[in-house]
């Protein structure tokens, strides 16, 4: 059975499209074709119609004086989320709306580039959903996730993997990197394993014993 | 005496231009015209060069095959310095540079934007620099240095100011913030100072005992 036969359900990603800088509609466009669901954060919504994209989900503050109800006949049926809480960010919200669904992950896309604190927050905060959703953040240079205590997956040869720990993590080994790492430990901000890579073809094993480690899967 | 009477000298930073995602030529100008020294990283070097910028250090590992020689006719005086050391990012190298050559600071830009792994790295790598070197990354959107245990800065009511710690950052009190901190700890992809604001026009101050805090000066 190819894939293509696999039905749409709950269990493929959700998408979330925040307010950052636009990826390719190529990136857009592969994500949004098995996505269940379609979640836009409340200021990217204008960005989002132009691309004519169907969204199911409006959700934020709407603090800036949007009103959604615009929206609601051009894209019915349209979910509008009220979520004034000014403790978490409008990403963090759809996660927790996700969680309360029950869905088991999500995609993250226009999470990064524009402002860099938006960048580095949305980046950072996926480690603190480790136990309740699986995220997955993409750019068009960057796929960025958070690795269980004990991560395997095949990569061909040369393919650049960056180890980003956040805050300090410990006990790291791996296998089939080009810098192997043998019971190290990673500190942001002092020693990080940005621009690894996959050493040959075949499966990359990474553990870790503490701490909270990002693998970003990037190109040029 | 108005600013523009001022003699420039090396107590100007220095300008970095790093291989992330290129900013507004009008950025780029400001910074341009009061640097005593531009420096490039390697695999950014065309890029620049097209945008008719005067390089003075062309610095890298030159591990992509580029003969640096070819830039020494048209952009004479050029100083190039060829760093190896496979432990160290290319910024990392300028700013080791720069340290050496007595540079009391440094602006940054072209540090992020595109790969993710490179633009968490660059900004947070520039913690360890605390006493070496004041640098200041800057894109269109954001503006981003290492707060002092003790910072004050005057600045218009509702200006965006994310506080962003690398790592755990304790005992941070605030005055003249919308969201005071007051002994508040900060850690990273826990709990950060993302999204506050100056709350009227007048000083800021943040203080801290502990850790590394970012200050990020962000708009849309």
């Amino acid at each position: 059975m190819s894939s293509h036969h696999i039905v749409r359900d709950d269990q493929e990603p959700a998408l979330i499209i925040a307010n950052g800088a636009e990826c390719s509609k190529e990136l857009m466009g592969q994500l949004l074709e098995w996505s269940p669901l379609v979640i836009v954060l409340d200021s990217a919504i204008e960005r989002v119609i132009n691309l004519g994209v169907k969204v199911d989900v409006l959700l934020g503050d709407f603090d800036r004086g949007l009103d959604p109800e615009q929206y609601r006949e051009m894209q019915y049926p349209l979910e509008i989320v009220y979520t004034p809480d000014q403790d978490k960010t409008d990403l963090e919200k759809a996660f927790d709306f996700l969680v309360d669904r029950k869905f088991p992950a999500a995609n993250v896309i226009w999470a990064t580039g524009r402002r860099a604190d938006h960048t580095i927050t949305n980046i950072t905060n996926i480690v603190r959903y480790r136990d309740k959703l699986k995220i997955v953040v993409l750019d068009d240079h960057s796929k960025i996730f958070l690795l269980p205590k004990k991560f395997e997956k095949w990569y061909p040869a040369s393919t650049p993997l960056s180890l980003i720990p956040i805050g300090k993590v410990s006990g790291i080994h791996s296998k089939n990197l080009k810098y192997e790492l043998n019971n190290d430990e990673l500190t942001i901000g002092y020693r990080t394993g940005s621009s690894n890579e996959a050493l040959a073809d075949g499966m990359v094993a990474i553990e870790h014993n503490e701490g909270d480690l990002l693998l970003m899967e990037c190109f040029d």
